[in-house]
């Protein structure tokens, strides 16, 4: 279990608001979308958001992302 | 683990109440339901829930889903 | 980990009492009974409980089932 | 993770004491045994078990269960 | 997670203290040593430790076991 | 889950920042970056970080890590 | 989770600072090094630290062990 982020990974975090973003799963899932909102346990709201697959994209549209599966949060290109 | 939800990530779920959700769970289960209720720990109740595999549908009908298994929830189609 | 079920969910539970109910549990294993009681935790309690494999029923009788484990509830035909 | 096990389940667990119980874990384990003692964490104590494998049985004297690892309890035939 | 081991299990415990125990894990590794001591979250230390593998027995020496990956505990013949 | 790290820990991290790192994950993954900042519940950001794979490398940028992943933190060559 | 260690355990790792040892994570993996500090979580600092594959070694330097992987600590020959 991870503890809530803490200041300075938040204040990165702030500098994602409304950048596309991507975030890598426990699961190996990967999905990219604009980062909207975000609380201190990861939990993630992302806009337009896609679910990227080896061979495929699957669009989800206005995603939630539970923090406790979140691994890397990256910018998306 | 995941601490609870807050405001932005609740007021979000409040936008999807009464409208038809996909939920991703972590053993990669996909269930779609109308949204009816939810807590700050994402243990979530979905009416006309249907359990959707690779090839079949399995109709579930009135069902609690636990906020442990919960990964991604949006909206469906 | 899950945070303890709260009122809507635990309402919602209360209509369950002494119907049979399925549960799925995070190994698969899925699990039919008469849902006898419960806690906020999801610890649960069914009697006549039946483990329902792929292609066999294994009576359990008076099951108690540790809401850890637990996924999905859903009624049982 | 559970939160420990609250009245209802804690007095069926009463009725246990001194049986034969079959208890599975998360590692798809069975052990029988006597159930002498637990406690709200399900923490176990069974006197004279045996680990029940597909085709074998293996004698385990009084064996302490951590409930961490504890999905579903029945009454033993 | 498991909460801490409470007064009947620690007394269960307190017998085994200079006896062979051998010690189960969530990984199926098995290690049986002199029980040195252990705490209320079942860390344990053991002493002239060997891991049992299927076919081989490794030495460990004085070796500490954490508790989170416990899941029996039985006296080693 | 884990503790925060506490202060023998937290000051050898002191020493990595600005440092490259190399950050190994539960999944086995491997992630190279400079140590920008860290938390006591080790959810790192890294800078210039890479993700090494065992026949390629994927640039990923400014990366959150979050510390419920994290296994192994290494000075990189 | 395990909660942190505790007096008697602390105690024991107190004679292993500043020599060798084998940490076993739950990855399997094994790392060996001169144990330089740990805290109540088992996160610890190894010198020196090597990972010990089944037929490869590979040198990893001044290295941070998350006490959440750790599984079993022995003093290294």
């Amino acid at each position: 279990m991870s503890g809530p982020i803490t200041l300075p990974t938040l204040r990165m975090m702030l500098d994602y608001v409304d950048t596309p973003v991507l975030v890598k799963l426990k699961s190996g899932l990967r999905i990219k979308g604009v980062l909207k909102t975000y609380d201190q346990h990861l939990n993630i709201i992302l806009g337009d958001a896609e679910e990227i697959g080896e061979t495929s994209i699957r669009r989800l549209g206005l995603t939630l992302v539970r923090g406790d599966s979140v691994v890397v949060i990256t910018p998306a290109a």
